[in-house]
C-alpha cells in the first residue's frame, strides 16, 4: 500500500499538459482517477481494532466526480454545513445514512430537520446546538463533538482543539450536555474530538488517549471519531503522516477502553487533505516574464489567488513546475512567480506573513534570529518563456473549493479528470459573465 | 465637503437591520446610496491643475448598481482585467470610452482588441504587453504603466512600486519601451504609475516629483495618472487621506512640469477602497456564543471568510457592532468572533499573522519586544446572545468582489441598497445550490 504523496514531478506528463491546454484552456484544475483511488483504498486500509467508516472530508474538494468516485469505493461523508449535506446527496448522489454532518452554525433549522429525516447522522458541536436538536429530532440519535481541552499539553500548536479554539462542546460542560439530551431523550451513539493532529503518530495516540475515555460518561455511545487532519506533504521536504503506524497506535487506545469498559468502538476518521491534495494540480499558461534592476525576476501566470488561494492565505508552499512550450532543455534561475490579479498580495512564492511586517522583520533581525530570516521569496525553477505552462503541484485540496473566485471578473477555471484509460475527460466548465452577473439587479430608476 | 469616512456607529438603524433580515435574510451586504454619491463627490473634487479624470477601480465592488451610481455622477472606470472591462460596458452600461484597462496579465488578446475597438484606452504594463499592443492596436493611442522604483527611499513600505513588485514597466526599461512603440506606430498618450501610497500627502507629492519628469520621453504623453491607494479608515483609530491637501501638493508638481516643458497634463487617480469601503457593510447573525475556562467566550456568526476574506487574508481590522435583537440594554464583554466556516481562520478578530508562528513570538517574547506582543485576539462587544446581529463596518470594498464565495457549499451573500429615500431594494440576490453546482458535470460511467 502507497502511503507516501506521488512523486509530484511526473503529475502530468507535456502531452497531457498540452493536450489539456488545447481542448480546455487554462488555468484547469487536473485531478487523477488512478491517484483518488489508491489515496481512497490506503484509508480505508486505516487500522482499527473493532471497526472503521472513514469519511471524505467533502469541503476539501466537493466536486461532483469526486463525490462519485469515493462514494463508490465506499468512503462516507463528513460535511461541514447543511449546505454540503444537501450538495451530497441531491448532486453526489450520496445515502444520506452515510454523512455526518459537522457544523460550527446550523444556518438552516428546517433543512437540518430534513436531512435528520433521511437519515444524516446531526454532530451537535455546541450547547445550543443539543438545544436545536432537540427541536429538530426530540428522542433521535446524535453525535457529539467535544473540544477536550490541552490536556497534556502535548498540543500547544495544534488549532482546532484547546481553550483557543471555538470547535466542539468545552470538555468541562459534558455534564450540562448530558442534561441537555437527557431531558429531551435523545440518544448519543457518538462522540467526535478534532484537534487538528499533523504528522506524529504518538500526537494521534495522545488525542485518542485523551478522548476516548469522555465515552465513560455516554453508555450508548458506539462510535468515536478522532476527525481528520493527517498531514500531507505537498513539499519535497514534507512528510506525511504514515498511516499505518499512526493507525496502530490508536488500535491500542480502542483496546485499552475495551478492556477497561468491555465496550468495542468503531472508528471513525475524517480525511479531506490526505485523500484529493496530491491527486490534483493547477495547470496555468506563463503570460509574462518581468524583472527590476537590481530586484527579481518575475514570472506572471494565469491562474493565482482566485485558484488557489490558500498559498496567499496561509503562505503555503505549493510545487512550480514549468513545462517547456518547445523541446529544448533550459537553465534554472530563481523566480517570485505572480498570479494575474492586481494585488500585491497575488503571489505563487509566498513569503512567511511575519516577514511582510517590517517592525517584525527589524526585531528579528536586530535580535540575530537569523533561522526565522532565511526563507527566499523566490523559487529555482526551469528559465521560463511566455506560452510555457506552469504546473501547481497539491491542488487537490482546498483549491477548488476554497478561493477568491471571480476576483477581478475573472472566470471561475474549469476542471478535469485523466482517467485510468488516459482519458481526459471535462468535470466542471470554465465560468462566464453572464453566470456571474445572473445574481445582480438593478433598482428602480436606473 | 466630507472627506473622512462616515460614523460606522450609526451606519444602520436597528430597525433598517432589522428589516433587511425579516426581507432578505442574512449574510447580506448593505450598501447605502448616500454615501456612494458624497463619496464620489469628494472624489471628482480632488484638486487639480489642468483637470481631472476620477476612474473608479471597479475590483473593489464591481456590483452592477454601484457601476451605474459612479457612471451617473461622471467617474470612469479602472478595469484590472479585460473581463472587468467588458462588465463595465456589457453590464455596467459605461461608455467604453470611459474605460482605461490595466492588467497584470492579458487572459485574452481577442477580446482586448474588441474592447479596444470600442474605445477602450489599454494601459500596458509590460514590454510583452506593448508587443501585445502592436499586433492588436498598430498605430493606436495607449497608456503606459511605469514602475518608478524607490527612488528617494520615501517608499520603502510602500508594496506595488520598487524593485520588489512586479506592477508596471521597470523604469530602467523605458527606452526599450520607446523603441518598441516607435517602431510599431503606437502613440503613447498617457503614463501611469501606482505604488500604493497610503494616508500621508507628503508621499503623494514625492511620487509625483518622481513620476511626471518620465513624461519628458514621451512628448505625446497628455495625461498622468497616479494610481489609487487613498488610505481610508475603517477603524477609529486610523486616518483617511484628506484629499484636499494631498490633492494640492501634487497640484504643485504639475505646475512645476508646466514650467519646465510647456505641457499642462491631465491628472488622472483610481481610488477604489476610498470610494466604496465605509459606503457598505456586511449584516449577520448570531448563531451561537460559547466559552472555554480558562480561555475565551466566542461569538459565533452566519458570515466569515466567505463573505470577507479579507479579515483572515490581510489580519484586517473591521469594526464590528452588536445590534440587540430585543430593547433592553447590555453590558460589554471581550470576545473571539468567529466565522461559521470549518476552518480554524475562519475569524473576525484576527491577530497579526506573526503571532500565530510560535517561533516568532518566542523570538519577539525572549528579546521583550513587548510593543509587537500587546495585541489582542479579542474585541470589546456589547453582550451578544443568540438572534442578535453583528454589523461587520468597512465592508463596501474588496468583500463583495473578493471573498472565498461558495466554500463549505454556503450560498453567496445577498446585497441590499439603502437608497436615499430610505426605501432598501434588492441588488444582488442569495446564491442557490444549482447555480453552484451548474459547472460540474460527470463523466461517462459514472
Amino acid at each position: 500500500m502507497m502511503n507516501t504523496a506521488p512523486a509530484l514531478q511526473s503529475f502530468l506528463t507535456k502531452e497531457e499538459a498540452e493536450e489539456i491546454r488545447r481542448r480546455f484552456g487554462t488555468p484547469t484544475y487536473v485531478y487523477r482517477e488512478d491517484i483518488l483511488e489508491q489515496n481512497a483504498k490506503a484509508v480505508l486500509a486505516f487500522p482499527n481494532a473493532f471497526g472503521l467508516t472513514a469519511r471524505y472530508a467533502m469541503k476539501a474538494n466537493p466536486n461532483r466526480t469526486i463525490l462519485e468516485i469515493f462514494d463508490r469505493l465506499g468512503l462516507h461523508i463528513d460535511a461541514s454545513t447543511v449546505y454540503e449535506a444537501e450538495r451530497a446527496i441531491s448532486v453526489g448522489g450520496v445515502n444520506p445514512k452515510k454523512i455526518q454532518l459537522t457544523s460550527q452554525v446550523i444556518h438552516d433549522e428546517a433543512l437540518l430537520k430534513e436531512l435528520v429525516r433521511q437519515g444524516v447522522l446531526f454532530n451537535a458541536t455546541s450547547l445550543h446546538q443539543l438545544d436545536i436538536a432537540s427541536r429538530v429530532m426530540p428522542g433521535g440519535e446524535i453525535s457529539i463533538r467535544i473540544n477536550p481541552g490541552e490536556g497534556s499539553g502535548v498540543y500547544k500548536s495544534l488549532t482546532t482543539g484547546g481553550e483557543d479554539s471555538s470547535f466542539g462542546i468545552w470538555h468541562e460542560q459534558l455534564l450540562e450536555a448530558k442534561r441537555i439530551v437527557d431531558n429531551h431523550g435523545i440518544n448519543v451513539v457518538g462522540l467526535h474530538t478534532h484537534i487538528g493532529s499533523g504528522a506524529k503518530p504518538e500526537v494521534w495516540q495522545a488525542t485518542a488517549a485523551l478522548s476516548l475515555p469522555l465515552a465513560k460518561e455516554f453508555p450508548n455511545v458506539i462510535k468515536f471519531s478522532l476527525g481528520g487532519g493527517f498531514k500531507t506533504a505537498r513539499m519535497p521536504d514534507e512528510k506525511t503522516t504514515n498511516l499505518q503506524v499512526c493507525g496502530e497506535q490508536i488500535v491500542a487506545e480502542f483496546e485499552k477502553f475495551y478492556k477497561e469498559t468491555g465496550r468495542k468502538l468503531h472508528l471513525e476518521i475524517e480525511p479531506g487533505t490526505y485523500l484529493v491534495a496530491n491527486a490534483g494540480v493547477l495547470l496555468s499558461t506563463v503570460m509574462d516574464v518581468k524583472r527590476t534592476t537590481p530586484g527579481n525576476d518575475y514570472v506572471l501566470v494565469n491562474a493565482g489567488m482566485t485558484e488557489a488561494l490558500r498559498i496567499p492565505l496561509y503562505a503555503a508552499q505549493h510545487p512550480l513546475r514549468i513545462i517547456l512550450a518547445d523541446s529544448g532543455s533550459r537553465d534554472e534561475q530563481d523566480y517570485v512567480v505572480c498570479g494575474p490579479c492586481c494585488e500585491s498580495t497575488d503571489v505563487l512564492t509566498p513569503v512567511p506573513k511575519y516577514l511582510e511586517n517590517p517592525a517584525v522583520r527589524t526585531a528579528l533581525e536586530s535580535e540575530g534570529h537569523t533561522d526565522l530570516l532565511e526563507f527566499q521569496r523566490t523559487r529555482r525553477l526551469t528559465v521560463a518563456q511566455i506560452g510555457d505552462l506552469l504546473e501547481v503541484g497539491g491542488c487537490g485540496a482546498y483549491c477548488e473549493s476554497m478561493s477568491a473566485i471571480w476576483y477581478n471578473s475573472i472566470p471561475q477555471a474549469a476542471a478535469v479528470l485523466v482517467r485510468n484509460d488516459g482519458n481526459i475527460v471535462p468535470i466542471a466548465s470554465r465560468g462566464n459573465l453572464s453566470q456571474l452577473v445572473s445574481r445582480e439587479m438593478l433598482p428602480e430608476g436606473y
